[in-house]
């Protein structure tokens, strides 16, 4: 990997092998990572809070598993994981990017983070985010802009927008986020990272501050496909006691990556809705389906115009759904909020149960229609995001939501496994993000996707210089 | 059975037995069911449209099978069935109970009425119903009022008022209607027959006017519960065109049909909200109880208070959801509705979407609550409806709406199966109404539980001598 900050290991996987041959102690990695953000927090406001000693501390308690692991009890021992401030963690400060939660300190840590532990991780420390995950540019009034590494001036894309930043400077090896309509993979694209939003069900939201009961999802963010397949192994299971997890059998999804993906049909999303990106994002896109095609996949081009219609209900939703949660709030104290999530909220308050009620249907009908659709595909293809990282100034944040969540606010609304990975870079140097995206619970087969194309390609190691 | 309008078979089941032995043919079944709406409509107002030379030609054409059905394609074959108004008939006019469609005649039956029809049934009539299935008296402004056959002036109950009553007086030997918050349980409860729910999507809704997307149930009303196995049989199916339908094996629902249920745990509904009921219903469910104890069935009672917030969140979205169905014809012809379903409608529009959510957010954790409630029992009961039939005057629909769906509404928006039957009668002679819940897809084990109460009991042959 070419320009990156100094990590004793580029990746999860790389970093568990060194631990098992006992040439890199946990220690040394939270040492690392709290010495990148040390640097480079300053200046991108990746964290809100971050966990030098506590993180010292675990580290150098644990003990790396000495026999090849045989089963995924411990997939992340010894490994830092910064964790968006809307995880709930006990005894560390969790803001959820607001100000009405600057002090608020839980007693429990979210189910996920639990299973996090659970499987040998440690927190690093809470990631920057969008306020209470309503927009896309991290651009917080509160706990300061988040700034995307490859270039300053621009945003790293939100919400999930520190855990990005920390996962593509070295300041965690990998994170977690939360997408409610592409908070996970808009920054994953934007900043040249790997970010995974399962499956709607397939993790648990108890203990993460809800966007949107219906739309929000919890993944990885992290620097390969199989890092993000090792968080979801931690991650990913039945929590009887979240209303939106669904009992399902969990995925082997270590168990699934192989490079042979020839064979599959795969759907390439075109019509005027996707193309009305920008050349550049479109080029990258292009080029990437030509390695699939390599790799011995069949393509279809499919109009996908339909996804308009899906984008637009998953917006009237959020932000419906948005003022539902924050109702008091925002009676109370609309002032504290920022304007532009304001202004949402606002808007969100004044949505008509008529259009919230024709949204829903939308989505089921979205449902069915992938239902059928992946039965003709097994996958399906398009653009993360419509345009690279735009500039912090001159423009309006909420335009920028509906702008950056185009193409990947319709699989929250159907609750489908969609995958952001890098796939090229435009001419001024910013990272472009692919997006798969498989039939429900295909999580295992959508990651192994991602696996394939990055065994054949490089992009996802051109990591940031800073 | 005693005192019944006069009819060549008292059940389905009895009816096919007769027919493959060559005793009965389906020109007499229709004949006979005629000749009950020859004579008791004029009082009664269950049909709206009645199909008398048309099914006495389809069944004219029936031959019965002639060997024991060693599969079930035509487990209806020559057997008359009453249509609820909602459901789509090709060629005959479907009114949904309102002026707006008084002439409508649609090109297309709908998916059940195919499946009907593919198992050898015909249409006998389409029956009456509460206008757009919105209200359970069945006093339609348009087509009539619906009278409860067991005393002219009291409701039947709705919105399925039509197929209750026709299946209770031999106007027909099973009926399809729908149900939202009750509408297919709460008149068979009231007229004292069998009226079924099944699982959210385990029937298809495609061609059924819409109410509530994602409430709206159909199912079978008949005299037996073994009828409404045959009925469940025959229209349960998954359909890919229908957003609704979820893709699960079909159930065999004739084959679990036994009258050994020992051993069975069944929770029996009680506290506050529940024992508002009127004390003969709640007399009646206790000896219910008792049946099911006598049977070896390991009897506890729990307290389900927060039921009610289940029947609130029920209603919040009926009526927002068929403001939002009928937002056109609201708008344009406010006037042509009834007043009480205007009224509802007018309420359904004002609602607010963090109203909406939050009634969401109470089925999403309501779904979750009864998911773990049904790994400790296998069986809920209490009672269908709090009273037995009101009478028709003195009394305001839309208050009669919010009690007559208290016990049934939490069932839709949980989508679990839910049957009434009929178990006992009040000293004035009105049917009382046992409700029988079980998990989602345990439609099976539900219909069998009403079976093995009704093998132990003879509540249901104690039809309307009218």
């Amino acid at each position: 990997m070419e320009g990156m900050t100094p990590l004793p290991a580029q990746t999860i996987e790389e970093a568990l092998e060194l631990m098992q041959d006992k040439k890199l102690t946990a220690s040394d990695l939270a040492s690392a990572c709290l010495g990148n953000i040390k640097r480079l927090n300053p200046k991108l406001n990746a964290f809100i809070t971050v966990q030098d000693s506590r993180a010292r501390s675990v580290a150098s308690t644990m003990i790396p598993a000495s026999t090849p692991r045989a089963t995924y009890a411990d997939v992340l021992r010894g490994i830092p994981i910064a964790v968006k401030d809307l995880f709930d963690t006990a005894e560390i400060r969790t803001t959820v990017g607001t100000k009405f939660f600057a002090d608020h300190i839980p007693d429990e840590d979210a189910f996920v983070v639990e299973k996090l532990k659970a499987a040998g991780a440690f927190i690093i420390g809470k990631t920057n985010t969008h306020e209470i995950a309503l927009g896309v540019t991290g651009n917080n009034p509160h706990f300061g802009t988040a700034r995307n590494p490859r270039d300053l001036t621009r945003i790293p894309g939100g919400s999930s927008s520190g855990s990005a930043i920390a996962v593509a400077t070295g300041m965690a090896l990998g994170a977690l986020g939360t997408d409610t309509g592409g908070s996970i993979r808009i920054p994953a694209s934007l900043c040249g990272v790997v970010g995974f939003k399962p499956t709607y069900g397939r993790v648990s939201l108890r203990g993460v501050f809800p966007l949107s009961w219906n739309l929000d999802h919890v993944g990885p963010l992290t620097r390969s496909v199989k890092d993000a397949a090792l968080l979801l192994q931690a991650i990913s299971s039945y929590d009887a006691l979240d209303a939106a997890s669904i009992k399902m059998l969990n995925g082997d999804y270590l168990g699934h990556l192989t490079d042979d993906i020839s064979g599959k049909r795969i759907a390439f999303a075109v019509g005027e809705y996707i193309e009305s990106a920008d050349p550049e994002v479109l080029q990258a896109v292009r080029g990437a389906v030509k390695v699939f095609e390599s790799m011995g996949c069949v393509i279809e081009e499919v109009g996908m115009d339909w996804l308009r219609d899906a984008a637009s209900a998953n917006k009237t939703m959020t932000q419906a759904d948005g003022a539902a949660v924050h109702r008091n709030r925002l009676k109370e104290h609309p002032d504290w909020f920022g304007d532009d999530v304001r202004r949402r909220l606002q808007d969100g308050a004044k949505t008509t149960s008529t259009e919230y009620a024709l949204a829903r249907r939308t989505q089921a009908e979205l449902k069915k229609r992938f239902e059928l659709f992946f039965e003709a595909y097994d996958l399906l293809i398009l653009p993360t995001t419509p345009i690279p990282a735009p500039t912090i100034e001159g423009h309006d944040a909420v335009e920028q939501a509906a702008r950056l969540t185009r193409f990947t606010a319709p699989f929250n609304l159907a609750g489908l496994p969609a995958l952001s990975i890098p796939c090229g870079f435009t001419s001024g140097g910013l990272p472009i993000g692919l997006q798969i995206v498989s039939r429900a619970w295909g999580d295992a087969k959508t990651l192994n996707a991602g696996y394939a194309f990055e065994q054949a390609t490089e992009w996802h190691t051109r990591l940031p210089a800073i």
